[in-house]
């Protein structure tokens, strides 16, 4: 066996050369789209106005198991990957757990998280197609950030409509997309129809990740050469995401270690599906009995709360449908809450996977979420995002029971992202006026009344 | 030869053990420090009050060329070591130059930047002293961050006295050192008798590294248990930052690298002096003949155009001398300037090879300054901090001379740090409002007019 070093990085000739579809490996596949005019299932054809080709090609695919990642992705991807995974010693020891708790941090590169894994991918597509010009929308920043990244890098026109509270609780956000050359537009905004009627119903809405979409979608609809690019929830999402997994179970062979517990904070839910999705894998298949977690905030509860439905993808209500589990496209989170995860669904793989029993989920509120972060901070060093800092309070939860038991499991969890764009939430919870906010029974009813009657 | 990947990771086994002393390879080292009230040479016991005592004895050691890091160092370390040095293929390729160009980016640790190297050390050797307290200066806010994640490592008290003008223009930096545990407090203050006076004389000023280093020495005289620690100038930060440049000797010895030239930015010459440590032993001892550049800001020229001269590190003269260039303790960079290297000083290590004409010095705009930031950033990714970026302007001068002469060379330049909390100064760039400032003749003389008549 190799010394397991504190950092394990793999090498250049390590990294994989091909993403991991898990749907190719799931005894049941997620239910392809809806069109909610016919009740009918999407063909690719129907999503060839909105969606990249390559992108759309991938999204439907559900039989080959590994999908080559070319090469001009492998390049860019060679300016931030490897990411290393960390024995986090120091956390273990303060916490005083006989546990072994390893973190896949990627949150290195400029972007500060995982979401540069697709953004590299679906702008080569989007090149690849001779497209000038994508939209998108941002919740947290991180999304946004990495897609100018990759669109400064190839070249390609990019306006970005970020979700309002995030906006105004991370104004530096909008100078780095903007320092990478993209356009940051607040949503909901008077720019687009459906934000100009969501604006007119709810004036003071800090907007929502749903909300975004749809009027980053119209724009793109209406647009010459120009295409929508989504940073979470799709499946091709989670299959480039799958990089994350696929190095991560490397390195785990690399040096034998045998993860017990696999948790992921949930928002969309690509990272999570991404860095579970090979040792997923494994477990349909019989070969491990991994517990994965799924983590996600109080209060935007699709998992633990929501419905497992179709419902839309955009609080306009224009996307296909998906079958998810979802709180309703009307669904509003507290704009209290200072991280992103405030999607209202979450990805038809992880939905799947969870309804079928493979995985399990726990909501935990955000102040038990930044003491956790604080804890990490200060002994790992790292400053988490807020929503990696999710998956870190269940981690040190977990950690917390083997103290009890005296079991010595293996625990790995994913670090996505970086909090250096989140002070003003820190110093909110550094000063002891963060609160909680919890959805009542009505909150819920309400947003599953938006629910589309099919 | 080794493959040459396109990030160099060291591995934990061929990470330095030793830091090394350049002091011991100077064929005249630099001059020891001055008591400005006898004229007599300051001995290690003159600076106990004040300095931890095996950073004296660092301090004042010119024979031992190279010293153990002790192993609960390395530890650290460990945690955000080591550092890659990385090939700018993209970077290369925008500029079509046939110039190799390679980075050693420390800008990977949660303070952003190399400052933790010293960081961890120095709270090491005052915790093994028994001291409960430290207090510090930090201007870019960098240094104070790295030491607020040492002292909550290591459990220590720690207040910062951070640069009015960074603090201001960088609120967030505040909320991540107080995230750590540290107290921040603008300078100039009124919390000590020196900032009172600076106040009284000068109520609008944006205060400076120097006058912020006189207000945390007053205090930590006055403190039982506490020592003042300090982030660049001193030889023994220059010995610990002697870490970046041990890794990039190693990593170019292994992948047979040779570089022509090594840039590095300059404030109090820290990171300069660390980086071309182990290269600059070998130039002296005639092994090589690389050209080691120091890049600083034309706001604050103390290389290229202050005197060699005795000086006091702070503005309130309240520290032994040091010869070294300096544009005199009175010196008051533009408060326009947005990095840091607003230091009066520089180190003396760095002083006395660039008196001995073993390096070059050019001082840059900082309109150019972001103009190459920008350029790095599309290309490479990474957002880069702008004191960082002054390193990167010359980088690319140099790449393009090569374009001209059609010449190869290899240019190696030390990635400092990261510029997430620097958004205001790019958003002002990205605007057209950014300006450039370079002291009159007028301004430098006034700063002359306050070195010490000795």
């Amino acid at each position: 066996m190799n010394k397991i070093p504190y950092k394990i990085y793999l090498s250049e000739e390590e990294m994989p050369k091909q993403w991991h579809n898990i749907k190719a490996d799931m005894k049941e596949v997620p239910e392809p789209f809806v069109n909610p005019a016919t009740g009918e299932y999407c063909t690719p054809e129907d999503l060839a106005p909105v969606f990249c080709e390559d992108l759309i090609s991938q999204e439907f695919n559900t039989t080959d198991k590994y999908i080559d990642i070319p090469q001009e992705i492998q390049d860019f991807y060679k300016m931030f990957r490897p990411s290393p995974l960390i024995r986090a010693y120091n956390l273990e020891k303060a916490l005083g757990t006989p546990a072994k708790i390893y973190y896949k941090f990627e949150g290195t590169n400029t972007s500060g998280s995982h979401k540069l894994n697709s953004a590299a991918a679906q702008v080569y597509y989007a090149k690849k197609q001779g497209l000038t010009h994508l939209t998108t929308e941002t919740g947290a920043g991180q999304w946004g950030t990495a897609l100018a990244m990759a669109c400064a890098f190839y070249d390609v026109d990019l306006t970005v409509y970020m979700v309002k509270v995030s906006a105004e609780q991370k104004p530096y956000r909008k100078g780095v997309i903007e320092t990478y050359g993209g356009k940051v537009i607040p949503s909901p905004s008077d720019t687009t129809e459906i934000g100009r009627k969501i604006l007119a119903k709810n004036p003071g809405t800090g907007g929502s990740l749903g909300c975004a979409i749809s009027e980053a979608m119209e724009v793109a609809a209406k647009t010459e050469n120009c295409r929508y690019v989504l940073g979470s929830v799709l499946n091709h999402v989670v299959l480039h995401q799958s990089i994350i997994g696929m190095e991560t179970k490397i390195a785990c062979e690399k040096y034998d270690i045998k993860p017990d517990i696999i948790i992921g904070c949930a928002g969309g839910g690509s990272n999570l599906g991404g860095l579970i999705s090979p040792f997923m894998a494994d477990k349909i298949n019989g070969k491990n009995d991994i517990q994965f977690i799924a983590v996600e905030p109080a209060s935007c509860p699709s998992l633990t709360r929501g419905k497992f439905a179709l419902d839309f993808g955009d609080t306009g209500q224009t996307t296909p449908l998906m079958r998810m589990y979802t709180l309703g496209s009307g669904f509003m989170p507290s704009p209290n809450h200072s991280g992103g995860l405030r999607f209202h669904g979450m990805s038809p793989i992880v939905s799947k996977l969870y309804h079928d029993k493979y995985m399990d989920a726990v909501a935990v509120e955000q102040t038990s979420v930044f003491a956790a972060a604080s804890v990490f901070a200060k002994t790992e060093g790292t400053l988490p995002a807020p929503e990696s800092s999710h998956a870190i309070r269940v981690a040190i939860d977990e950690a917390l029971k083997c103290k009890e038991t005296g079991e010595d499991k293996t625990i790995i969890f994913g670090l996505t992202g970086t909090g250096y764009f989140d002070l003003a939430a820190y110093m909110s919870y550094n000063e002891g006026t963060m609160t909680d906010s919890i959805p009542t029974e009505e909150d819920l009813q309400r947003g599953f009344d938006t629910l589309p009657k099919i």
